[in-house]
């Protein structure tokens, strides 16, 4: 079931300034219990969406992890993105006209903040467990820094406790893409659409990888390899610029970009170590061996400093996307974590 | 020594058509001895040039694994490129005007057959080795599959057999990124230059990796880092981006990109497997550990094809751009091979 969340109050921002109003655009699916305490909340990645049922398949059904027979799943849009939550395309009350390019700079922080406004209009004190992956995980981390009361485990995969350098500059060679785009600028929906492709090219490559490509993308036996635009990865990097553009537009892709990196969830709190450290709950982290994004070894150094934490990797052979495409061997893992808690 | 051979000759390419002439610049150092044997031959890779000394430093040196004192070394610009041999930016004689973006398409095959052709002028009928690493490989690779006998030995380092289709799209996202530029296709040397400056930070992340960035683009301590702008490897990748417009031209930079995905050494020839089977004389292959474009697996992939072949890895945290970086192992191994094969 798709909500939406307003709240009518001026929400100030990390880096100054505020949001004159939120609205937020939620999913719900299965029914929150009598004693409260079957909430799933999942954090959603960077273009994703508040439907977690579409974009992460096989995981909201029946034995699934996020099975609405037995949870209560509540996943919301980020702001600062396009799925119906406040971000640049929102009208700014003071012109009358979408925000585009002026929309506020975000962090992490106040992403987390808005879901947390979200959550106590739900009335939902105690999450069974919070689940992020990608910048979700980004989310996930930071949301229990600030509110470890809320949370009775937490699930972390394929995520950072850091923006490093290596995504910082994959996210800035993306911002490149859309400025050398030089219709970026333009007060319209489809303003920088060429630019925007290539960035989501961009983050796909970083996505896939090396073997995730070499797997799926081969060329068909028998095309003339010698002209290179016949190239199954020609028309696949193509392809999967084009559909970002269909469902999103540069404006917020860059807000979203700005945000993630600033994730630091040792700002101002002594350091990430410091942070990781005092995390009290259960903490699932999971890895996946081809991901070049977040890599098992940066997953493995999180999940040895949280105290009641479980490493666990995927093979696959599909980098990154690993999370979205492996949901057979995380609907395990993560069933058996929960299992584990709930004895 | 800078010279420059002119072939005054039609020049046929394999995709059909061909160059009226050939200019191609090329480099030597040292001097060939009398029994002509002691000639080493380097293929350079994508945006590099004729002058090894300058873009492989500590190489062209005394104890380097090409000394001038001992070894005649020749490297010459490749066709398509803009250091002095025919490309885009080269008067096309049927116009009086540069080429820009109406430049014959190329392959490797073609680059490899001009640089045969300047051989011959140089009278060099036995090189003693031929050096490729990167699309210098493909070259190196092209070359003796073509030519075997002119060849004593191979060194191939981080290269490969045939395009893949991780490669293949991270060209493809590079050529996104210049014809979202809406200033390409212009006809001036400038056009295009924020696509190329993007395209080169693309190719930067992949020539790095994660190991690579990592190590040498963490932020300065004291750096606020909720403002994404002043991340070091943002200012990073601009640079690297400005560095390569300051150099080079997006005509020439889309060419030899698709030049590079023609590449493979079994096409008509009964597949890769056949051709490295074939190959008679004594290789070394060199892997980076941290390569994320021609993985170690791919490396070990070839030296295991081919008959006389030895692998060698170097452990490196720079990814792709280790084979710039290492050249003390490098020196060390490559003059270990020399040494065996002269005994």
């Amino acid at each position: 079931m798709k909500t939406r969340f307003i709240y009518n109050c001026p929400f100030s921002l990390e880096r100054g300034g505020c949001l004159p109003s939120l609205e937020i655009t939620y999913h719900c699916y299965g029914k929150l219990n009598e004693s409260k305490d079957n909430c799933i909340w999942v954090c959603h990645a960077l273009t994703a969406n508040s439907d977690v049922a579409d974009w992460w398949p096989n995981t909201v059904i029946e034995n699934g992890f996020l099975d609405p027979d037995r949870y209560f799943v509540v996943c919301a849009n980020i702001i600062g993105s396009c799925y119906g939550t406040t971000g640049p395309l929102s009208i700014n009350p003071s012109t009358g006209e979408p925000w585009f390019n002026e929309f506020p700079k975000l962090t992490i922080r106040d992403l987390v903040k808005a879901h947390s406004l979200l959550a106590d209009h739900l009335g939902i004190d105690k999450i069974f467990s919070l689940i992020g992956s990608s910048v979700g995980g980004f989310q996930a981390l930071e949301w229990v820094a600030i509110e470890p009361e809320r949370f009775n485990s937490l699930v972390l995969i394929a995520t950072s406790a850091k923006a490093s350098p290596w995504t910082i500059a994959i996210d800035e060679t993306q911002r490149m893409a859309i400025l050398a785009d030089g219709t970026y600028g333009e007060k319209n929906r489809t303003a920088g659409s060429k630019g925007l492709a290539t960035a989501r090219a961009i983050g796909l490559l970083t996505y896939r990888g090396g073997s995730g490509y070499n797997l799926t993308q081969q060329d068909i036996p028998g095309l003339d390899e010698s002209v290179p635009d016949s190239h199954r990865a020609c028309t696949y990097q193509q392809y999967q610029g084009e559909k970002l553009v269909n469902r999103f537009d540069a404006y917020s892709y860059m807000t979203i970009l700005d945000t993630f990196d600033t994730h630091d969830i040792g700002r101002g709190r002594g350091g990430v170590e410091n942070v990781l450290n005092s995390i009290k709950i259960p903490v699932l982290v999971i890895g996946i061996t081809t991901d070049i994004i977040f890599t098992p070894e940066e997953m493995k150094y999180i999940s040895q400093r949280i105290p009641k934490s479980v490493y666990r990797e995927i093979k696959s052979e599909f980098g990154h996307d690993g999370f979205l495409v492996e949901h057979k061997i995380l609907n395990q893992i993560i069933k058996d974590f929960f299992n584990n808690i709930e004895d």
